[in-house]
């Protein structure tokens, strides 16, 4: 037998960085979780422990709070770009970067009714993300750029159902014409060459799809919550034709009616108990075909 | 030597309760986190193991959820006064209870440009607060009701300093004209005897205690996080007169200025990095003097 | 109405202080997340935002890891003590100081059936705690010492029962006289004077303790959590006369059989569902009652 | 453009198995945290929301509780492997099950010296893990199982340094002869087919592997993270040969010398800040190179 390294890479993993615009009274936030891993010519400081070619995570770390500043935060996807580029173009071992960014959402504080100038409340435990990939190729770099959301809780209180299913002899699920329908959403989708020119707004695109899966979620009355998924992504990408495909994580969160008739009392779909574990984990890609596959944008 | 139970408490922690009023087209949601804390006559389930006087845990939680639907969520301290005073009143060897209330919010989902009938998104990792207390006492009942607020994420980006203190052998912090104050704020207030009659108006009351310290969070030029503190109390205690004292535990989130001079680069409170732990606890307890003490309604 | 400044407090919490003795070959270990709270003469910070008798959090962090090495951490109640001391005795406006300890377990790698001199693994989610309180009283200082532990997680698979409880309206619980009995257990207990004194071996008390705990929990026939509680706290106290009370705040974990018979298999104890909520929270203080109670030491 | 369904697979995640063995008065605990996947012909549950091809997650549930009692757990690999032949042989639509399984820890009480029959302490956070996947391909099953751990934290406090690395205009790192390497090592390995025979004994070739990774990491003289990483990962292979490949992620978690010569003491490497965020992330994959690829076994 021959043991080999087969792979490997590096990186900072979770760079906090606050960075504040203070060129008027209005001052701007953009608070960011901020994660680099490098490729490159880096086996030696595995195999013989030499790290000549090994830029350190600390530099890195420096880098992306420098970058905050030097090439400003005009996007989050913009950021990651110009980061992952850097990391490719100006440190001669890097063969691929690939930053990941984390985008906390801050609202302005109401003060008399008005948006207060420099103070904010974190407005929820949805996260925006973004990725920017980076590659040497055969003459040419590759660029993907991924953005997307995790965390976005819905529910929906009526409009779904679930029967008609598959049956084996572990099948106990009732059939439902009206249940209680939550999810913790996780999309992700990756933008195609258009989305790269310069000019493209992605603050705008990230708001229509955002508002495109809410919108679906809200109003398809659902057969389950896979059919629910594809109407989500597929409304994501014709709203958007920038954007290559899509990526749904969606946990079924469930909520299990209480048995009040046991207590004399009715319950007709009003209270229920949160279960926490387990759940269903329902997933789903929705591609515009109209664009290659990418899968090394998602590696 | 001996050895003595010298005191002893039970309860069911954690239910999970979310409850919906269906009576028109547009549904309203309650989320609730509910637990329940018994005291009273159960020495023998400990020093015998006799059960007998022991209303089960499970008990208690099938009281929780029944009571969503037989005496309702009018509002989160009412449905816990309920629970409270049930216990105490109708199961015998309770002579007092404790229902501590954890209150997530949700939005209503926008399609369209307007609110949905039924589906919501969940909005912010801030929790309202309640608790009700109900102890047997000479003769009579006491009652406590405790409102607040936590996980209130706030963040200034300038009109804060810290500058004058105290040092010794150990100090080397610099003295700051200028820095990001940042704090999730608990709060907890306890309501007088007014607050408790019929119609007082407990949403009011909370949204206008909100208000109050989230407006002298932003407004107050801070000589320290100390000084914020008993303004946004005293702020409180003055909008609301039916609150009689306000706790206030405030973690000081330190945002740290990122030392970009050493690659060059200005930094004018722009970049920090936003620091996990340690952290600044500060806690203050500010109280109308017009109300008795109550140290029995926080144990 | 008059709006007063009714208490206060702050320090420092979760500072990650890790220690090595390195005098031999063979080094040591200690790992700790240290919290100072300060009480005293501080009410102008908050009133008037007049600093100059605030010693600084920062500073408070730099004299916990100052002092891991001036005084060591022989033990993690001493190292605490002298901590709370120091802020009384040396810093002028402090008229009480409570530092509290979690210290983390690690044990020795295993390197060909040989302990390493310097590499351990991280041994389990169990935390010892401590806690020291010093406070200014009529002319002397008050001295107080905490020790005890959290998330030590029992569970026992037999030798459990729950039957012969209080019934009312909302019980449906069976009875059971063979379950499952989990708990993660929080214990604290309180020393008396005589372990202040120099030469108590808080190391061998712990150990004894925790072994009484654990050995009461496994070899007692269960009637009840709360019984198990009672048996517990008290057979730490019979082995540890310095010990003044225990207070133990047992969650218990339900664990629910799973119904096969709707497969057609028996389950005669053996598949169960591990519920994460709710759950019950049981507790108890027992007390020696040669030591006079001392509610302070708990604040 | 033309909207497609690219990819989907559905599960149900998270389920809380705990399976005692009960033959004779010496109880055996397993403890498991299952979740299943399926891949297969479920395009119309998106496309048109028919469901009648979907086996509900709910029944997934009840087969993972029903599977631990008929076929039971003798290995974690083996029952994984049990659960995902059964959903791709037994179910029609389902042509690719994958089922991961954590197994938590847990050790015998100690009684009076002596192991307890059926009392258990949780033994600390770190966790193995397996995963089998089985699918349909040309006529014939493919089937890959995967063993591991997470959360095996690791320290050693010298043997370590790191210099003579790259440097650019953003690198300020000074370099260490000296320090503190501390991880929590995520480590899972393919076996090659011949441990997929009858016989093959699962718990000897994970304690071999844990013990290569920890004696490595204790043992060699540390160059760099990524250097232990190579060693770790070619011990685990070289001492069990059925083992195809490892991949390897490691947080650096960092601990930085507290400056203590500020307040005029010492610090020779004996008290350490330890941090939450950022860390440096190392990841390696190494494999013996006498088994094909399988990239597939990973997905």
């Amino acid at each position: 037998m021959s043991i080999v390294l087969a792979d490997h890479r590096y990186g900072k993993a979770e760079n906090r960085v606050v960075r504040f615009r203070r060129d008027t009274a209005r001052h701007e936030i953009v608070d960011l979780n901020v994660t680099t891993t490098l490729r490159g010519d880096f086996a030696d400081a595995y195999l013989s422990g030499d790290q000549s070619k090994v830029l350190p995570t600390d530099t890195q770390k420096n880098t992306v709070y420098a970058y905050a500043k030097e090439k400003g935060v005009a996007t989050v996807e913009g950021y990651a770009l110009d980061l992952a580029r850097h990391f490719v173009d100006d440190v001669e071992p890097v063969s691929g970067a690939r930053v990941d960014v984390e985008a906390y959402p801050w609202t302005r504080a109401q003060v008399g009714g008005n948006e207060h100038d420099h103070t904010w409340i974190r407005s929820g435990a949805e996260v925006r993300t973004a990725a920017a990939t980076v590659s040497d190729g055969d003459g040419r770099q590759v660029v993907h750029v991924l953005a997307g959301l995790k965390d976005l809780t819905l529910l929906k209180s009526t409009g779904s159902q679930f029967k008609g299913f598959l049956t084996d002899a572990y099948t106990t699920l009732p059939e439902t014409d009206d249940r209680v329908m939550a999810t913790s959403l996780v999309a992700t989708w990756r933008y195609g060459a258009a989305a790269l020119a310069d000019g493209f707004d992605f603050d705008a695109a990230y708001a229509t799809i955002r508002e495109a899966l809410i919108e679906q979620f809200a109003t398809l009355h659902s057969l389950a919550l896979q059919q629910t998924l594809w109407h989500m992504g597929r409304s994501a990408l014709e709203r958007v034709p920038e954007a290559a495909e899509i990526r749904l994580l969606a946990p079924n969160k469930h909520h299990f009616d209480y048995d009040l008739a046991r207590f004399g009392t009715d319950n007709h779909g009003e209270v229920f108990h949160a279960a926490d574990r387990p759940y269903g984990l329902i997933q789903a890609v929705v591609a515009n075909d109209v664009f290659p596959a990418a899968p090394e944008a998602w590696a």
